[in-house]
C-alpha cells in the first residue's frame, strides 16, 4: 500500500488506529483451548470485529513463532485474513547483515505479503537497505522505543549532544523517503516526540505506547500529526483482550470504535 | 549447554569452529531441489560431515523465515538433528519490549531448544532480561559486527570518547555474567578485537566474519583468546557452499577440517 492509498484510508475511516494483534496463546478468552487454531479463529474474530476501525493491523511475530512452525503459519493465515483495504505490519523488529537482511525482506513482503516491516537500526545502513525497494512495501525503523530501556542506548549523546535516537532519524531519512520509511516513536515519549515530528516533518511515525503503556492520544496527536496525518496509534492489548469472556470480539470492537470515535474527534478539531 | 561444557568441548576437539547454517534454499547443490524438504537433508548431510571439527552450529533464522512456515519446520528439525554434544544458536537478532522478548525466548528456548540466542541491544535491559535466567541457555548480545553498516551508529561516541558498542558492552556486563552472557564481534575489527576483550576479559565472544567477510583466524585468535579459550569462531558460506555438486558434504567436511586443524594449531600453540 503506498502512502496516498494509507492516507485516503486514514481520511475515508476517520482513523489512524492501528490493531496490534500480540495475540498471547496464553491469554486468550477462557473458553478457547490453547492452540495455534484458537489463536488463528481469535484472530479472525478480532479482525471481523474491529475492521471498521481501524486502517492497519501489527503483528507481534514473537507471540506466532513462540508457537513455532504452527504459529508461524498462524501468522500467514492471519496476514491473508487482513482486507486488503488494511495495511498489515509485522513487527519483527530484524535487522542482519546484507545478504541476511535480504532473506528477511523476502520472508515479509514476498513469502508473506505484509506491507511493512519493523527493523531496528544497530546494524547500520546495509542491514536497512535490502528492506527497500519493494514496491508499496515499507521500513518502519526503531527511533525511540516506548520501553524503560530506551534509556540504555536511544540516548546516548555524542559532543554536541545529538542522542542516538536522532542520528538513527538523520541517517534512515538519507537512505529512504517517507514514500517507503516509517519511524516508531514510542507514545510514553512526549518530551520527544515534538522534537521528533520537526526532524521528520514528512514520516508517518508508528507510535506504540497508547493505552497499556500509558500515552495519551490527544498529546500524542497534538505533537506528531501533519497536514498529511503523519501518524498511525497502535493499541494491542487494550483492545484484543478487552474482554476474556464469550463477548471478547464484541468488547474488542467497542473498544476499537471507542478509539476511533476519538480519533474522528482530532481529525476533525484539526481539519475543521 | 553451560560454559564448562562448552569449553570441555573445545579442548576434547581442539576446535572452537561454530558452523553457520545460513542455508540460503537458492544456493543449494545444483542436483537438489529448490524445497524445504532439500534444505533439511542439506543441513542433516552438513551436520553429519561436520561435526567431527566444529563445537557449534548456528542457524541463521532469516533463511529459514524466507520459506515460512514450512521453512520454520526446517530450522526446528535442523535444530532436533543436531547432537547433544554441540552448541545450538540460533541468529536470530532479536529484541523488544518486555513482554514480547519473553516470547522471543519461549520460540528459541522451551518450543525450540536451542542453546543461544542472538539478541539486538537497541531497546536496552528490559528487552534482553527475558532472555536470562534460562538454565544453561545463553543470549549473544551483538555488540560490534562485522558489517560495513557497523559505522553508522555502533562507533558513535560520548563527550568521553566511549563509543556506543562499548557502552553495550559495559551495560550488558552489569545485566549477565559470562556464564549466560556472550557477544557477537566481527572478524573483520581487528583494531577493536584486542579493546572488546579487555573490557570484557571472561565473557565468550562470538567472531563472525572469517573467510568470506575477510577475517583472519590467526590475527582473531591473537587478540581475543583467554586462558580458558573464550571465542568461537563462525564460517558459514565458506564451509556449506564449499561445492555445489554432489560431494558438498564431502568439500564441507573437508573444509571444516581445514580449519579445526588451524584451531588445533593454534591452541597448541597457546596452551604448550
Amino acid at each position: 500500500m503506498n502512502r496516498l492509498e494509507l492516507i485516503k484510508q486514514i481520511i475515508d475511516k476517520q482513523s489512524f488506529l492501528c490493531v496490534g494483534l500480540d495475540s498471547d496463546s496464553d491469554k486468550l478468552p477462557d473458553h478457547l483451548p490453547k492452540s495455534p487454531a484458537s489463536m488463528l479463529a481469535f484472530n479472525k474474530s478480532i479482525i471481523d470485529a474491529t475492521q471498521e476501525y481501524c486502517v492497519a493491523y501489527k503483528i507481534n511475530s514473537a507471540f506466532y513463532e513462540a508457537l513455532g512452525a504452527n504459529g508461524w503459519e498462524v501468522m500467514e493465515k492471519t496476514v491473508d485474513y487482513i482486507p486488503h483495504s488494511h495495511f498489515v505490519i509485522v513487527d519483527a523488529k530484524r535487522g542482519d547483515i546484507g545478504n541476511t537482511s535480504a532473506q528477511y525482506a523476502k520472508a515479509f513482503f514476498d513469502t508473506m505479503d505484509a506491507d511493512a516491516v519493523t527493523v531496528a537500526p544497530y546494524m547500520g545502513e546495509d542491514s536497512v537497505r535490502p528492506f527497500l525497494g519493494y514496491q508499496g512495501k515499507w521500513v518502519i525503523l526503531l527511533a525511540l522505543t516506548s520501553n524503560e530501556g530506551a534509556h540504555d542506548f536511544q540516548y546516548f549523546q555524542d559532543p554536541d549532544g545529538k542522542t542516538l535516537y536522532s542520528k538513527v532519524l538523520e541517517k534512515a531519512m538519507s537512505w529512504a523517503s517517507y514514500h517507503e520509511m516509517m519511524f516508531v516513536v514510542g507514545a510514553t515519549k512526549t518530551e520527544q516526540l515534538a522534537e521528533i515530528r520537526l526532524m521528520a516533518p514528512d514520516y508517518f511515525l508508528l507510535i506504540p505506547g497508547v493505552g497499556a503503556q500509558g500515552g495519551s492520544l490527544e498529546t500524542v496527536a497534538e505533537l506528531t500529526m501533519t497536514d498529511e496525518i503523519g501518524i498511525l496509534v497502535n493499541s494491542s492489548r487494550e483492545i484484543i483482550f478487552a474482554s476474556k469472556g464469550v463477548d471478547f470480539a464484541e468488547k474488542a470492537g467497542e473498544k476499537a470504535k471507542e478509539l476511533q470515535m476519538q480519533m474522528q474527534e482530532i481529525l476533525e478539531h484539526r481539519f475543521l
